[in-house]
């Protein structure tokens, strides 16, 4: 959009709105459009949401969780198992186990996996604190619940090894047919893992 | 997103985010994610620029479109062609044929196109005051650029009705291949059009 037709204003917030992830320059002008218009329904609603958030949301210091709180609900809440510790590398990924209340432990957020390629290390996640949670007495198990990716394995192994100090059993997600998965769109080594881990019906 | 697990605004800040043409609700956690991890980066200025853009941004009483000054930056351009005026149903028109260089007169926004299936009738859209306009003296050739639908089509042989009295030429854009486009990807109505208004090469 040259910046005769609609001002830096509005040029600047297409450009901010195309940052954020699943929406382009094209698009990102549609959704600047569509909150012009929708002015009172949604861009005055979502400017104060945002506002809201910017001063409530803090990283919660124990276990790396967004939320308003710090600690957050998650681990504040007592009614959770807390022998059982859930490693999952983004809050994405412990808010999609909680969608599915695949979980009833506490969790802990890596902050990403290990990418020898994209130059993440060990020291830029949060490893040494998840070692350190592993050595308290309550902690029983540890789910590494990575993504089935060569990063994510290759961080679950590391990690494998940095507890055989700790008195944890250290366990993983099972491999498998996705639940509505149809087989011949699936790999083959999630097909011979689904083999190999069958259950009995 | 259970309400537990992260707080009632985020939840509300993806609900809002949500509402954003080409978000759904999956990719919409993932923007608020995103947000909430680069908040300097991005969060703090997109605040900044929908709190700029609620305060600035203005619908030109003239031509409907959107701007930081009303009348807008085109309506109040001397070195346009005062003779011209471009019909489009939404402002992203405008802006697309701003975008392509393609206009050198001034503009109209409908404000969408004539729907009888979803109740839009000629009160709903800026046509009193095009017709209004169209009777300038210095108007000549009034542009029909609208979508090549059936509501769009509807719509301009609406307006061409209107016009007969105003002492303007009305047009309307061509039909043909589109630039880049492959003919064995095009519908026969373009096609044929295509082949109709041939031109010499
Ligand atoms: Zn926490
Ligand atoms: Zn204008």
């Amino acid at each position: 959009m040259p910046a005769a037709v609609a001002g830096p204003e509005i040029e600047k917030l297409i450009q901010l709105l195309a940052r954020l992830p699943g929406l382009g320059p094209r698009s990102a002008r549609r959704a600047a459009l569509f909150l012009i218009k929708k002015r009172e329904q949604v861009m005055t609603p979502l400017t104060t949401a945002l506002q809201t958030a910017l001063e409530k949301i803090v990283v919660c210091k124990i276990c790396g969780n967004i939320d308003t709180q710090d600690p957050c609900t998650v681990c504040t809440d007592t009614r959770r198992d807390q022998s059982i510790l859930v490693v999952v590398a983004d809050v994405a990924d412990l808010w999609a186990l909680e969608r599915a209340h695949a979980v009833n432990g506490r969790y802990h957020v890596l902050g990403g996996t290990l990418s020898p390629l994209d130059g993440v290390g060990p020291q830029d996640l949060s490893i040494e604190a998840l070692v350190k949670r592993a050595h308290e007495p309550e902690v029983k198990e540890v789910i590494l619940a990575l993504n089935a990716t060569v990063d994510g394995q290759t961080t679950a192994h590391y990690i494998t090894e940095l507890l055989t100090d700790a008195n944890v059993k250290v366990t993983r997600l099972a491999h498998g047919v996705p639940v509505g998965g149809e087989l011949d769109y699936l790999d083959e080594g999630t097909l011979s893992a689904a083999m190999k881990q069958r259950t009995l019906f």
